[in-house]
């Protein structure tokens, strides 16, 4: 039995999709940011980054986005998120993710984290980040539209952890300031995840 | 043969000393920052990012630190670079390295990369980021020193990609305004990769 923290509205919606999807059994920890529970000590024995997701497995802990997607792809290889013996087409997967989470992911925690790179009391620095998430994360989506996203899904015909990914972020854009109608291909993604019945279980336990 | 794309002083030592330790055959180009040469049409072909490293293989093109880093171990596993057959032990490695890729480097990009995130003539905010780089860097390898270096190697006794991550990361201390002697673990890593005849032929090519 794995146990899965999460708080709603963050990336960890991706990493519980695709426990999901995997089949996995699992039980779901949710964490009330509003009340800073990520930085309890309790917790913090948990994961010492004081961050969302983390997933405890019977050999320990494991964090960070990409790292869950790809071992729930291999612990699970019968649910097919992810091409895990071919390693060129793995790592495909795992450039995408890798930008979604070292870039996309920072350029978006500009907007409500900025003082994880300023001080929490400038608030003129902390305006002019949040000021710029909308072109940052427009930029981000322009790239992925059209240099990475190959249709109908992130790596071409199979579904893969790329795709639990890319929605998880993509539901961010509303709230960032950019119309993902900019993005034909990106918001055509977004309805069909939205069809699939996992995701319409597990965003229900993220509202 | 693989092609690699670098520029010294970036990230791209770490895949660079990959290559250099699986024994891989392969090309190294570098591109010169100061020419704005990873802005460059032909080398945006290869990498629409505008950045290093990228990987050319005969299967097309591969970049992300923490991705180019498993798929070198996973082409050449008699170099034992990571445990690839072990899902939990290379997630776990993987989980050190995106870590590295998605926040200490990310820290670190705030001192010389700011106007990424703010607009390019804002100096107040620019200089606002440049002042924290040295807390924020400090505190990464708090957490990289007391939590996450086992000793001695990254991973403890087996060698990994991690500890050439590491590697390149921890050479950034100077100049990010911290002392690694604040470090022991960490200055001692520094010291023994340092004797490395491998590291010291890779870093001699990055002057
Ligand atoms: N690189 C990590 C980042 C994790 C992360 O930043 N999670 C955010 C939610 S999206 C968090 O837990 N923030 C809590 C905080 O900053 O206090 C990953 O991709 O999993
Ligand atoms: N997430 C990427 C980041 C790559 C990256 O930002 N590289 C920097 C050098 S350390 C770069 O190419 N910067 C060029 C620029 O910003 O123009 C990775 O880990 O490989």
């Amino acid at each position: 039995m794995l146990t899965f923290y999460y708080a709603p509205g963050t990336c960890a919606l991706a990493s519980h999709l695709a426990l999901e999807f995997a089949g996995a059994p699992y039980e779901a920890k949710r964490l009330d940011f509003k009340q800073n529970q990520q930085r309890s000590p309790e917790y913090l024995r948990v994961n010492p980054k004081g961050r969302v997701p983390a997933l405890v497995t019977e050999r320990g802990v494991l964090t960070e986005t990409p790292v869950l997607l790809q071992y729930i792809a291999q612990a699970f290889p019968q649910a097919k998120l992810a091409p895990v013996n071919d390693a060129f087409l793995l790592a495909k997967g795992n450039e995408f993710n890798s930008y979604l989470c070292s870039t996309v992911h920072v350029n978006h925690a500009h907007k409500g984290r900025g003082y994880r790179w300023v001080e929490a009391d400038d608030s003129a620095s902390l305006e002019a980040m949040k000021k710029k998430v909308p072109q940052t994360m427009a930029e981000s989506f322009a790239l992925i539209e059209e240099q990475m996203l190959k249709g109908p899904w992130v790596l071409g015909e199979s579904f893969s952890t790329s795709d639990l990914y890319l929605y998880t972020l993509t539901r961010w854009l509303e709230g960032d300031g950019v119309d993902v109608k900019r993005f034909p291909k990106v918001a055509d993604h977004m309805r069909r995840m939205e069809a699939l019945p996992q995701v319409q279980k597990v965003v229900a336990l993220h509202q």
